[in-house]
């Protein structure tokens, strides 16, 4: 690597606000990760909390402890920890589930928004039934496959449509009951326009969902500013909970006396230890609660979310922004974009904290950079994406990867056998 | 207490045939815990579990976990380790989200069922369309809960009718869709004929889910001999997973190939990693996976089930009998059963690993039994119950427990104002 590039990093690292951040972290001695937006790392407060939750709460106190360490209240505890990530108020953030379960709720509660608005027009000026629900071509999967599977069983006929991500403000209309979007792009790290998409669709009526997997805890967004509906993210990503922690959910306050979904389990009930027959919806956010909390899992989350409490989102994204420009640097200086032209925005303020490259042999890549420490990952057919996450990763980091890939691409490391063998999980 | 039964106690547990078994939980000295049908106690090995998955696995392993440490196979995994206390085989049954969420992928799974053989019958010797749900007065809320759900939002007209228990059979009918039934009630312990009950259903083409929240890991059924279709159960019972440990879903494999559920989430899909846009089920148990697994809770139930590979579920019934039958006998005893009348079965073999009272101050004579370092646990509006938990319950804990409520109740220290306030949990 040309040494310039060591000193720049070396530079930017020593003026880095979030520098001291790192400490926070427990990360493996020589790796570089970059997976953060897979799994984050575990934190000392997180390994804490672990530890606390088996030997010092369920082990001791054991049923005391839903009163005594208030077990019962942690969903809405972590939700009002996540609430500033995303610009929402404490008590519209609970933290339940998947975000695949969250989005079925979702999509059921925006759905009965719109049957609610259909009843309630005056017979002679009634608009048809919407029957659109629109999402982005090369969204997560899982997000469409959960709409695919309400569409299915729902009780209205009802029909999913996937538009590409710089046609969808005009694919919208009249017949569209629902839009959910990703907001960056799980492969491309493309990030759309929160704002103004939301605006467009609130003007013909649409009810919109946020899937902020790749969003909360490193781009600040504003939930109140820009009227967002609802949106669900994602525990284990960049707010560094653990491997399948729980999910989070947004409503806004104002759609709270109208929730409805059915998934309405015991946890959800306003009384739910009054064990009555009928079910009625506790307030607010809780209606979205179901089963018994993952108490354990969402202990180690509550204490991973300490790390915001003293840096700001700011402060994150401008990090973000520099690594994603750094990196890209870097590639170019090592000419690498023939071999791996890179499929992430050019401009950075659309580009989440991520980029992504194609090649062939891009799995094998991947294998080869792990093999060298640093870890990378591979999304099918043919993308390697490396993540930044800005609270650990440094500007050095970053140009000693460019030099592992580069070496790696150079010497076509990538066909050793080894790397070629593939795995359960890629 | 009358001195013969602390000596009956003695015997009865130096005859214990799994009196070793305790050794492998971790329980707080001073204790007696009679709860484990809320929320089981930790073991030794779920402890070093809770530990390893966290610092020995995701702390230096991150991402790579998901093959290095098998964390993709763990629903699987735990699934396989359950099924022989169920009498299934490993690849009928589950380990994923929540009993509720998991009632509500079970009740669409029997409903496209039915929907089946309804289109698939011939013209004319047509059916009508099954429209009941039934399921039992008295059942555990959620299940009802659940069921309320999808009747309000399924595509076809559905009600949903509550049977006294006593009438199950006798209220079944060519109407009825789905029989979702409790096996062990949660309040009284009462027992439905599971074999019974399945073959009358099945005799009238009703699929039958059953709850198995009270029965697994302390009373031994077949869903292979009995034919049962469907079936969910709880991981920090009886199965000592921890809060809110993972639920696990149980198919027969003959209903393996046509399941379908609208909880269509990615790791449910046949190929997860291959993220193609159009949802297609995984084979067989797969189908019912929806989001990412709560890896650290389900590593944590993974280690706790190791306590049942050196056990037979028939010893640890026979125990289990036993230790309500001893319970009654102390109470009687001490004169208590005027006070206190029993509200659980007085046949031990239609009765769960459980014996419930009631009294109008239920509710403060289970904070005093606490107070004094018996844990049992108070169902709203009146009932306290004990629960047996046969792998760390003793006769002695018994003798010594009913001791303790004889005080409470004879000085009537329940009266007492600390006693009285209710926690948010009860």
């Amino acid at each position: 690597m040309i040494a310039s590039l060591y000193q720049q990093a070396e530079q930017l690292d020593a003026h880095d606000p979030l520098r001291e951040v790192k400490g926070q972290f427990v990360l493996p001695e020589n790796m570089i990760y970059l997976d953060g937006n897979s799994l984050g790392p575990v934190t000392h407060a997180a390994k804490q909390r672990a530890h606390e939750v088996v030997e010092q709460q369920w082990q001791p106190d054991l049923i005391k402890s839903w009163n005594q360490h208030n077990w019962i209240g942690l969903p809405q505890q972590v939700g009002a920890k996540i609430a500033p990530l995303i610009g929402a108020h404490p008590d519209e953030v609970i933290a339940c589930d998947s975000i695949s379960v969250n989005l079925y709720k979702l999509l059921h509660a925006a759905l009965a928004i719109q049957e609610n608005r259909y009843t309630e027009q005056s017979e002679h000026l009634k608009l048809a039934r919407r029957t659109r629900i629109v999402t982005q071509k090369g969204n997560f999967p899982t997000d469409g496959y959960i709409a695919q599977g309400l569409v299915a069983h729902y009780a209205q006929d009802l029909t999913l449509d996937y538009v590409a991500e710089e046609a969808i403000v005009e694919s919208l209309g009249l017949d569209v009951a629902v839009l959910m979007l990703t907001h960056v792009n799980y492969k491309t790290g493309y990030m759309l326009d929160m704002a103004y998409i939301t605006e467009q669709a609130h003007a013909l009526g649409i009810v919109v969902i946020w899937d902020l997997a790749h969003t909360t805890g490193v781009i600040p967004i504003d939930c109140t500013l820009w009227n967002v509906d609802f949106a669900v993210g994602c525990g284990y990503k960049y707010l560094n909970g653990g491997p399948g922690a729980p999910a989070f959910v947004y409503a806004a306050a104002r759609h709270h006396t109208q929730l409805k979904q059915p998934l309405s389990g015991w946890m959800g009930h306003a009384q739910p230890f009054a064990f009555t027959q009928e079910y009625v919806a506790g307030k607010g956010m809780l209606a979205f609660l179901c089963g018994t909390p993952a108490v354990i899992s969402m202990s180690i989350l509550d204490a991973a979310l300490d790390v915001f409490s003293a840096v700001t989102m700011e402060d994150v994204r401008y990090k973000s922004a520099q690594l994603t420009r750094f990196c890209l640097l870097c590639i170019e200086a090592q000419g690498l974009l023939t071999d791996l032209p890179c499929i992430s925005p050019e401009d950075s303020s659309v580009r989440g904290s991520q980029l992504a490259f194609t090649h062939p042999q891009a799995y094998a890549i991947c294998q080869a950079m792990i093999a060298k420490g640093v870890v990378a990952d591979f999304r099918a057919p043919d993308v390697l994406r490396l993540g930044f996450a800005p609270l650990y990763v440094s500007y050095q980091d970053i140009v000693r990867s460019i030099d592992v890939l580069s070496d790696i691409i150079n010497a076509q490391t990538y066909l050793d056998d080894a790397f070629q063998v593939k795995h359960a999980v890629t």
